[in-house]
């Protein structure tokens, strides 16, 4: 079968040339098609049975362009090969937290996977508000077992090195390399400034020559340290939920990479939401910015515990250790507590440049444009920009949440 | 063709049937072989036209084995591959630095090249205590010249990416993160102590929870930093001199990796033989280690220098930068002195798991073991643990060699 493009008229024809059971569908004769226009990059269709609409499927198809510029923006569609090798991968260690897939073709570049109808993307709940009580618990599991199974802690150095091989998702990486590491830190034409932000803190991130060495330093960490298989884009955006339930979807970015992208882009994001409900004085928001601020705590050191449970239990059932025998007992402890110290310190830094390229690069986040007011968003960006450039600097000298906590505390309140 | 071994009564009809004019030799009717038995891994030939003794070639043949061990113990040609995959790398960049290849075939792993024979290896001549005028400015060129343009400084990301993973050489390097990484720190039965150095000594090492976990973190970080085409394996039998000429030989631990592990391999290298000269209180002695000390200092800051120009040569002439425009005119220093800081810090704590390797594990420097007495012995062991756990511990806060250099004076004076 050759490459072809899906749509509404013949998506019903493809799904009902597919070897039957896979779809859950108890028939396939009374499809109905809804195109879903939400991403940029690739197709998306939910696709119901009209004699039963609890039966639903969700589509999703690479072209290779990116969508919403058009055929004249190619991309390859090794996006899709990454996000269904990611899925596969992240079912296999953490299957509860990502949709089910019922069937995949790397040909057509097409996943069929389980509806998320009763489920919304984290980043509105968060924007409206919504305590989300399992979020912590869920999300510090995730990043626990794929980062874990995935690492030279678990697998073989050939195994290893064999998943590092076949989760290359070049053209991803370079987008990552160019709009997250490089365009928002060198006044690139593709940026986009609010018009209120102050030149002086553009300038203080673009002219500081010490934040674009750290940042050149954390884009050379990405190119450069394919530590586990990463989700490659874990926003807000790319977690749903409900209070009972938490999903992550959208894997297409994933590659091998450094354990802190990941957490970081958690983070970070989680760190802008705070902001954009701390500047209120309201009981209301004042309550709901502690609660970010005890989940963002809360994921890390449950990652933390959940991490170094699964290396220890790991390393007793194999019977071998990454470091070799332990001849006095503490030198385990020792190895793994200076490895979660880098893992912290990189996750800030992370959690740094994405919370600046978020401002001055092209790609906002709707928790800060969300407010059509651009002097109290350029509040809002001057004191992420603020809290990011201290955590960047000093990452080396945090050894807890807590404390990054408190800073974003001081940023939003002078 | 199928694989096959070559000896001394097949290599003459081998060499005739290849195509005319590769060997350089006249003709091939009176060829003599010679076999050369020092390596442990691979068949090594030396072939003369006994018409003219000028014309003579080295043959090196990868068996699927160990070749001192025998076919008991496995071990993929893939080396061979790696080896004339570097070789290919570096003769393209530093072609007057390794011997020119004339013919090479990956389905027999034979390499025919350059027979060397006017140069020594370079550690019989530094146990000799020879004057190498050029060896610190032509072994800084090598460094810098293969490292840097195989870095993400000099390649596309893609073309980096496939660089690294037609690298892959898993085998060779699983014998470095065991033999050099792992065995040497945990008392392993393969590991083989002077029966004179104390167990002081040696506890101070395999018992020190804080020395353990960072040479586990060297482990992890020779596992997970792909950052340029490495010889890997470059101490100083890997390197043949005269007085004019330096080369550097056997690629076949070559793989993608840490730069400051190939820099690393030849100052602790170098080290080690400093300690068996230094010593000994003959003026000659003193003379001979002061000009080692010396050629450490000028290899390093050479590297330095030449891999800066390299880099700021090369992007003047593509006219782009890793990191971005540079607004103020100082970033891109700023970033260039932190990346050369890293690599400082990751070259003194790979010489010093490879100084430390060569005391506790099982293979051996003949610069020390060329002293029967083990007292003797013993005693420059300890100097070079108290050197290489210093160099360890403290790696972040040297910004120099010549400190490095005043830590070994001391240790040798004690």
């Amino acid at each position: 079968m050759k490459y072809y493009q899906l749509n509404q008229a013949n998506i019903i024809v493809y799904l009902q040339s597919l070897p039957k059971g896979h779809l859950r569908f108890s028939s396939v004769d009374n499809l109905e098609v809804q195109e879903i226009n939400d991403g940029n990059m690739n197709f998306a269709f939910v696709v119901t049975n009209t004699l039963d609409t609890n039966q639903s499927v969700f589509v999703k198809q690479a072209p290779p362009y990116i969508k919403v510029l058009g055929e004249d923006w190619p991309l390859t569609r090794q996006r899709m090969t990454a996000e269904i090798n990611a899925l596969n991968y992240q079912s296999s260690v953490c299957p509860e937290m990502v949709p089910e897939v019922y069937y995949q073709s790397q040909t057509l570049s097409v996943l069929i996977m389980q509806n998320l109808n009763n489920h919304a993307i984290l980043r509105t709940e968060l924007i409206k508000g919504q305590y989300l009580p399992r979020l912590a618990e869920d999300l510090s599991t995730f990043l626990a077992e794929t980062l874990f199974y995935s690492s030279d802690f678990a697998l073989s150095s050939t195994d290893k090195k064999a998943m590092v091989n076949k989760s290359a998702n070049q053209d991803m990486c370079k987008i990552t390399e160019d709009f997250v590491f490089t365009y928002p830190f060198e006044h690139h034409e593709m940026n986009d400034y609010n018009p209120a932000l102050s030149q002086a803190v553009i300038d203080s991130i673009q002219k500081n020559p010490n934040v674009r060495a750290q940042i050149a330093q954390m884009k050379y960490v990405f190119m450069n340290r394919p530590e586990a298989l990463l989700h490659g884009d874990l926003h807000t955006s790319s977690v749903m939920v409900n209070v009972q339930q938490t999903f992550v979807i959208d894997p297409e970015f994933s590659f091998a990479g450094p354990m802190g992208f990941d957490i970081g882009a958690l983070i970070a994001n989680l760190y802008l939401n705070y902001f954009s409900h701390a500047y209120k004085s309201s009981t209301e928001s004042v309550n709901y910015s502690q609660w970010l601020l005890q989940t963002i705590d809360e994921l890390w050191y449950k990652f933390e515990d959940k991490f170094l449970s699964l290396w220890s239990d790991h390393e007793q059932s194999v019977q071998s250790t990454f470091m070799g025998k332990d001849l006095t007992g503490d030198s385990h402890q020792t190895f793994r507590q200076l490895f979660l110290q880098q893992v912290l310190s990189d996750t800030l830094s992370f959690a740094a440049c994405k919370m600046i390229r978020r401002i001055l690069g092209v790609a906002k986040v709707a928790d800060f444009m969300q407010f059509e007011d651009q002097k109290l968003r350029a509040k809002l960006e001057t004191q992420a920009i603020k809290m990011a450039t201290t955590m960047l600097v000093n990452r080396q000298s945090y050894t807890n949440i807590a404390d990054v906590n408190k800073l974003a505390e001081h940023v939003s309140f002078v």
